[in-house]
């Protein structure tokens, strides 16, 4: 595999000419998408419009002239198709924590003789923080019980309520079956919330044909939203007549504007609502949903296992002697878009790394983080990424005294 | 008191050069600032660069290059002194009302053995809705007492954990008296949480001297921090040791990049944080923060009195004989920044003024109501929206068949 076979790739690609649509350095190979996806082009002159025409031009107005009302719901009809859901399943409100909150104490009460949140050891800190605080604002009756990854199926009981998972797993990049899994946690009563976090926009979910009761995201990894977006929560409609949030607010309220001293819940996933939309942050994520969308999820999945591929095939020829693992699992229908390395100087090569242009990430302790998100990544991004990792690994730039003083590596 | 005279006040206006930081569109005199706030012109520059150099140049390395993981602290120290808060009290997150449930949650743990949760009938519908919602999680021992505000004094006893008010009311803009009514609060062992949607940035406020042990506040009204801003939250150091929200995310974690299973509280209100903080929504939030500062709120408050106390002049004066009531207190220290009248056919009236350039806002079933921020009003602003009022009652515009049936007044 050479760079022109790299580069031939890239010129047979159906999504060779999507990178155009996204603002990007120049010099920089960004294999961390799956953090923080960049800004699409359509961004900047929409948020123009926003701020200049709507909210300085019609003022208060907008809320109905720009229908900023129903922008929470336009962004979840565009979310519903990348999820294999209905428009009516899917809300757009708050964090993925916070919809977390709401959709775990939702849980509860669709189980209420059931008090355990079953989860993993490795599901991602704020999964756990929040089915934690739950458990203890509920009182001694609930808990979360967590356990390692290969007994969830022996630990799932008449005790469980929800069993709660993060589909890829933000370290290794391994893929729950979801189907499998959740048939298991319905064959004993329990719901699954899934945290589609690192799925969302990078391959196609049927949330539907997989059962799923629900399910949270992210705004601003795959979707592309910008920093902190909006993030959306799912709801099977089986679930719809019995939901039940523990987080009550006025844009949840069947008539916001009644000013009813009462609470009286919106039809469906719209009681997931809280506090007033955040209409900037919502018309930035409607512009990187769009372009998924446009792009196509199943395109975008094949080229990203091609990409990912082309990462491990490249790493094996390559990299051999100088200390990786390949920690992801090496079927690509068991991995998302990523592929994660193991190095015991992880954190001082992703620094070298990223002071050559290649920006991954590091996930303590020994984890070297590459996101292949398919929207704006070439084959050819590929084969440089490697190319100076080999180099940084052949000169050993990343342990020498200096640049370990000068980046801070302990 | 003629157009001359008004005129004359705006030649001697310190504040008369403000209006010029924000947008607002020509041929409109804009009255409903404490709902929505327009933008301040920094916020246009400001974001392209969020958007372009920081999201788009620099990607995900902006959480430290462009700092925008002390993104939220930054505003919250911002914000501070405008609430007579140190910075260390101060925590910018989520949205008021979810901020509303972290604090009402902490309350019931700072008094463990009370129970009720105490309001008034006519506070803001999100504020008694996000108390139901706990009240119902927490199960039939927790309840939301709500009373007549003549009562409120009377019904703290031994029970109350909290009593939950907003400063301004939001439909006759009375002001609370916050000192007397915290300091009775305290005289039953109870806790008081403030909010201040109407008050931030429209008046000064000493959270301190008076005592305040929680307070939420909104950041889109006299902030002008962008529609669906995001919200402030503030809690007495007194009480930070014993602070226990029950909304547990990493961004409250001790060391959220540690991805400990187990969560280990920030300090203070940091553990108030949830999710990713929103880069867009704060940005534009710090700029209208940072214009209020810098305008200085003692300033603001003398002019919004002017205003207000020129626009009950003009309605006394040229308004008779037309069946308003001025439902807000005549007495300028007993009022927020707006001013409502009362019409039976207000509706109606506010649909006629919005189609003269006016925009004042209606809050059923039968309140007017008129916000006078002093950072972009002038008094010939309030001279000419009573004019035009007046000459929509002299001409019956707002009941005539054809305006009505436009207007979909029913």
């Amino acid at each position: 595999m050479t760079r022109e076979d790299a580069l031939a790739l890239d010129t047979v690609d159906p999504l060779a000419g999507s990178r155009e649509g996204f603002i990007l350095p120049q010099g920089t190979i960004y294999l961390d998408g799956n953090s923080l996806g960049p800004p699409p082009r359509a961004v900047v002159p929409r948020i123009l419009e926003v701020m200049d025409l709507e909210w300085g031009g019609d003022l208060v107005r907008s809320w109905t002239a720009h229908e900023w009302m129903d922008l929470p719901e336009r962004v979840a009809t565009k979310i519903a198709p990348l999820l294999g859901a209905s428009p009516e399943e899917v809300v757009v409100a708050d964090s993925t924590s916070v919809n977390l909150f709401k959709l775990l104490g939702a849980a509860l009460r669709l189980r209420p003789k059931r008090k355990v949140l079953l989860s993993e050891k490795e599901n991602f800190g704020t999964d756990l923080y929040v089915a934690q605080g739950l458990a203890r604002l509920l009182g001694e009756e609930v808990s979360l019980r967590v356990v390692e990854r290969s007994d969830l199926v022996r630990e799932l009981d008449d005790d469980v309520a929800v069993l709660m998972l993060t589909h890829v797993d933000f370290r290794t990049g391994a893929l729950h079956d979801m189907g499998k899994l959740t048939s298991a946690a319905h064959e004993k009563g329990a719901l699954v919330l899934w945290d589609l976090a690192h799925s969302a926009g990078a391959l196609p979910l049927d949330l539907s044909r997989d059962m799923v009761d629900l399910a949270v995201g992210c705004g601003y990894k795959y979707l592309n939203g910008g920093p902190g977006a909006p993030a959306f929560a799912f709801v099977s409609s089986r679930h719809h007549e019995a939901l039940d949030s523990p987080l009550w607010g006025w844009m949840g309220h069947e008539a916001p504007f009644d000013f009813d001293p009462d609470y009286r819940p919106a039809k469906g996933t719209g009681r997931l609502r809280v506090g007033t939309p955040p209409i900037l942050s919502l018309a930035a994520l409607e512009c990187g949903v769009e372009k998924i969308v446009e792009l196509g999820v199943d395109r975008l999945r094949a080229k990203s296992i091609g990409l990912g591929e082309l990462f491990i095939e490249l790493v094996e020829q390559n990299l051999g002697g100088h200390g990786f693992e390949i920690v992801s699992p090496r079927q690509p229908e068991n991995r998302g878009s990523q592929v994660s390395l193991r190095h015991h100087d992880g954190y001082a090569i992703v620094q070298a790394l990223i002071a050559e242009g290649v920006i991954g990430d590091f996930r303590a302790p020994d984890i070297l983080r590459f996101g292949f998100a398919p929207a704006y990544l070439r084959y050819v991004d590929v084969f440089d990424a490697v190319a100076i990792l080999g180099g940084i690994m052949e000169e050993s730039t990343w342990d020498s005294p200096e640049f370990r003083k000068r980046a801070k590596v302990t």
